[in-house]
């Protein structure tokens, strides 16, 4: 966390990751986020990965650093107050951050009626308003179809287009809010998360391939396409990832395996140039050929040893308790991470932004609210409402604070 | 493409994905973003995928709507003319954005001493220097483990952990420069990229699944975590992705399939509770062999026919070239798309911001520029280089438009 974003406020109405995950950002920039729920809870308040106790490890993720209220919106009176908060007068309130459909009262047009300098950001599935999750729109994208050998179609475990798409969102609110600052115009920005997916299909040639070679890439199992990479076992049941994407990783790799030779030969013998990135790709089984009895007969320690300081572009491959047991990466010795005890559910590593400022000093991230903690905080120092505004609301079973509980 | 931060001027050193993706965004909001590559471009130039003569789509696709300017960056003099540019006075300007290490006099206090509020996102691998790009983070993200079916890891095609950085920058660039624009001061921005995997290994709730339960998600095939969702084969051999988060949408599946009371008596038989996300996870290979012989059945096109407007949520896989060719949402009824004249390239569907701003009407992208075709108009704009400096520096080597050949 740091504080360069410390004098806004967004309201938040959201659920899963894209949005959370944009509120989250903004938090961890300082900003006052608030995210608005209903009483018992949004739709993703027991998402998975939980504890046995049930309490959900992905909500504490995606929520670190904001506030929480909860009201209730089923309920006119529960929908005015969300509205208050959402509108509520500052020159850094009034932002409005959502990937749900709106309820009634709470759509842009009825913000903007209460505060005309709203801004409004909202994600929605499709541009014609119709369903989409980051599962449906990776399944159209086209590539859980060449991921891995072929023939079935694999799924992403990342939900990168919504992580995208969440990354997108704080952009353009910093955008929005920047021409506000300098125009006074609110305004309502709409991202589609089919939209983010046609992006980068886009982006990154795909689109291209097809309209212009009237052809696309293949699946090609963990290798690289159009240079050389790909993974290879070692002596210890381990897998790495070698890679050479420019001239200089290339001669590393022929220096630190002491194959220089042997892959040097490979060039006349196919007519190809291992200098370029095609003529690597054009020969990877050839290359592969020559690098694979030398990662098989080493352990994962030993190869580190030959490619420490060579230049030579490798990884390993870990499941997730290697990474969080064994790899100094993930630990308190780097500065993203903070240890932080997380209400109902323990004490753990928690990463803030992957970011450092110099001129904002990076501080401890904050754990996620409990449902509800800063419901009353949020009604007295936004709204301005009395304790006895609060217990009314209490009584009248408007608000569940827990700390009443 | 909009004109939001047309008064902005960010300077660019890059190459691949995460940097030139985060130039473009930028670009794409109207800001001018000046790529300064060496003479022949740079290490990213002929990635592929590539045209049959040898352009590369994928530089296209990265790096529209930018100005190039082409020196010779291995030249004192041409060294000294990018950090003029990137140094240039201005309000809008002083803003570098890299993922390249530094040149000699193009380091953040070098750029400094030449402009005290120059702001400078800097993209690294690892923390600590060393180097790691998508396909090694990805590696040691543990997602490659739990992808498919088990066993051997399966990489992401989708360089997702380069996008989350690119916008992960354009976030950072607004915050920092909003700060400059407050209170004078520029800063520097560092980004490592192993960073961004931790951050949202622990947001998604990995870290805690291992620390607080001493367990991880297994791989699972297409199927969600934690919920129903898996991909099922239709009559015509094709496949659909059908998923029910909520309860909304588990009801929906029952209705639309017809299928509702062989679903229902699962819940009694298996002793779960089919309304919560948990149950229906607990008891998806029961739910699934009551879906997929429905699917197999039945064509794609009849599936849509009976799941449109049900409120199931599900989607079909496609590959590239469907997507491409015969998705509408990929075409110019979408407004997120436009056909461009790529220069060596041809006439293709380009994308812009996926983003849509009430308050600034969307406008065409551009194409990505020839290398070096902004050079000459660049050292005059913005250094104010008279032509007969311009001609000598090209007469002395030190730029190379390809204008003049």
């Amino acid at each position: 966390m740091n504080h360069l974003l410390a004098d806004l406020r967004v309201v938040e109405f959201s659920a899963f990751v894209a949005a959370p995950l944009g509120g989250m950002t903004m938090a961890q920039f300082g900003a006052d986020v608030i995210r608005v729920d209903p009483l018992g809870g949004g739709i993703d308040h027991n998402r998975w990965p939980v504890t046995d106790s049930g309490a959900s490890l992905y909500w504490a993720g995606l929520n670190k650093a904001k506030r929480s209220v909860a009201l209730a919106l089923d309920k006119p009176e529960g929908r005015a107050l969300a509205k208050a908060i959402a509108t509520a007068p500052g020159p850094g309130g009034g932002i409005v951050l959502t990937n749900l459909p709106p309820l009634p009262g709470l759509d842009y047009a009825s913000l903007k009626a209460a505060r005309e300098d709203v801004i409004m950001l909202r994600l929605i599935g499709n541009r014609d308003g119709s369903a989409a999750v980051d599962y449906t729109v990776n399944a159209a994208s086209g590539f859980p179809l060449v991921t891995g050998t072929g023939g079935a179609p694999v799924n992403n475990v990342l939900p990168a287009w919504d992580v995208a798409t969440g990354l997108y969102l704080t952009t353009a609110l910093l955008a929005a809010e920047r021409h506000r600052a300098r125009t006074g115009a609110g305004q309502e920005v709409v991202a589609a998360l089919a939209d983010v997916m046609l992006a980068m299909v886009g982006h990154l040639g795909y689109i291209g391939d097809v309209q212009i070679n009237r052809r696309s890439r293949p699946p090609l199992g963990n290798d690289l396409y159009g240079s050389f990479g790909r993974d290879f076992a070692t002596a210890d049941e381990r897998r790495v990832m070698v890679i050479a994407l420019t001239p200089r990783q290339w001669r590393a790799l022929g220096r630190a395996t002491g194959l220089g030779e042997a892959l040097a030969a490979i060039g006349p013998r196919l007519a190809v140039d291992l200098d370029t990135e095609a003529g690597r790709f054009a020969a990877r089984d050839a290359i592969a050929a020559v690098i694979a009895p030398w990662c098989a007969a080493r352990t994962l320690a030993e190869i580190a040893a030959a490619f420490a300081g060579s230049g030579v572009l490798w990884g390993p491959f870990q499941d997730f308790a290697t990474l969080v047991d064994r790899d100094p990466r993930c630990s308190t010795a780097n500065p993203l991470f903070a240890e932080i005890d997380q209400p109902g559910i323990g004490r753990y590593l928690a990463p803030g932004l992957p970011l450092d400022f110099s001129a904002a000093p990076r501080e401890p991230t904050r754990p996620a609210p409990r449902l509800g903690e800063h419901t009353e905080a949020v009604l007295g120092e936004v709204l301005g409402l009395s304790a006895a505004e609060i217990a009314r609301l209490h009584d009248a079973q408007i608000i569940g604070d827990l700390s009443r509980r």
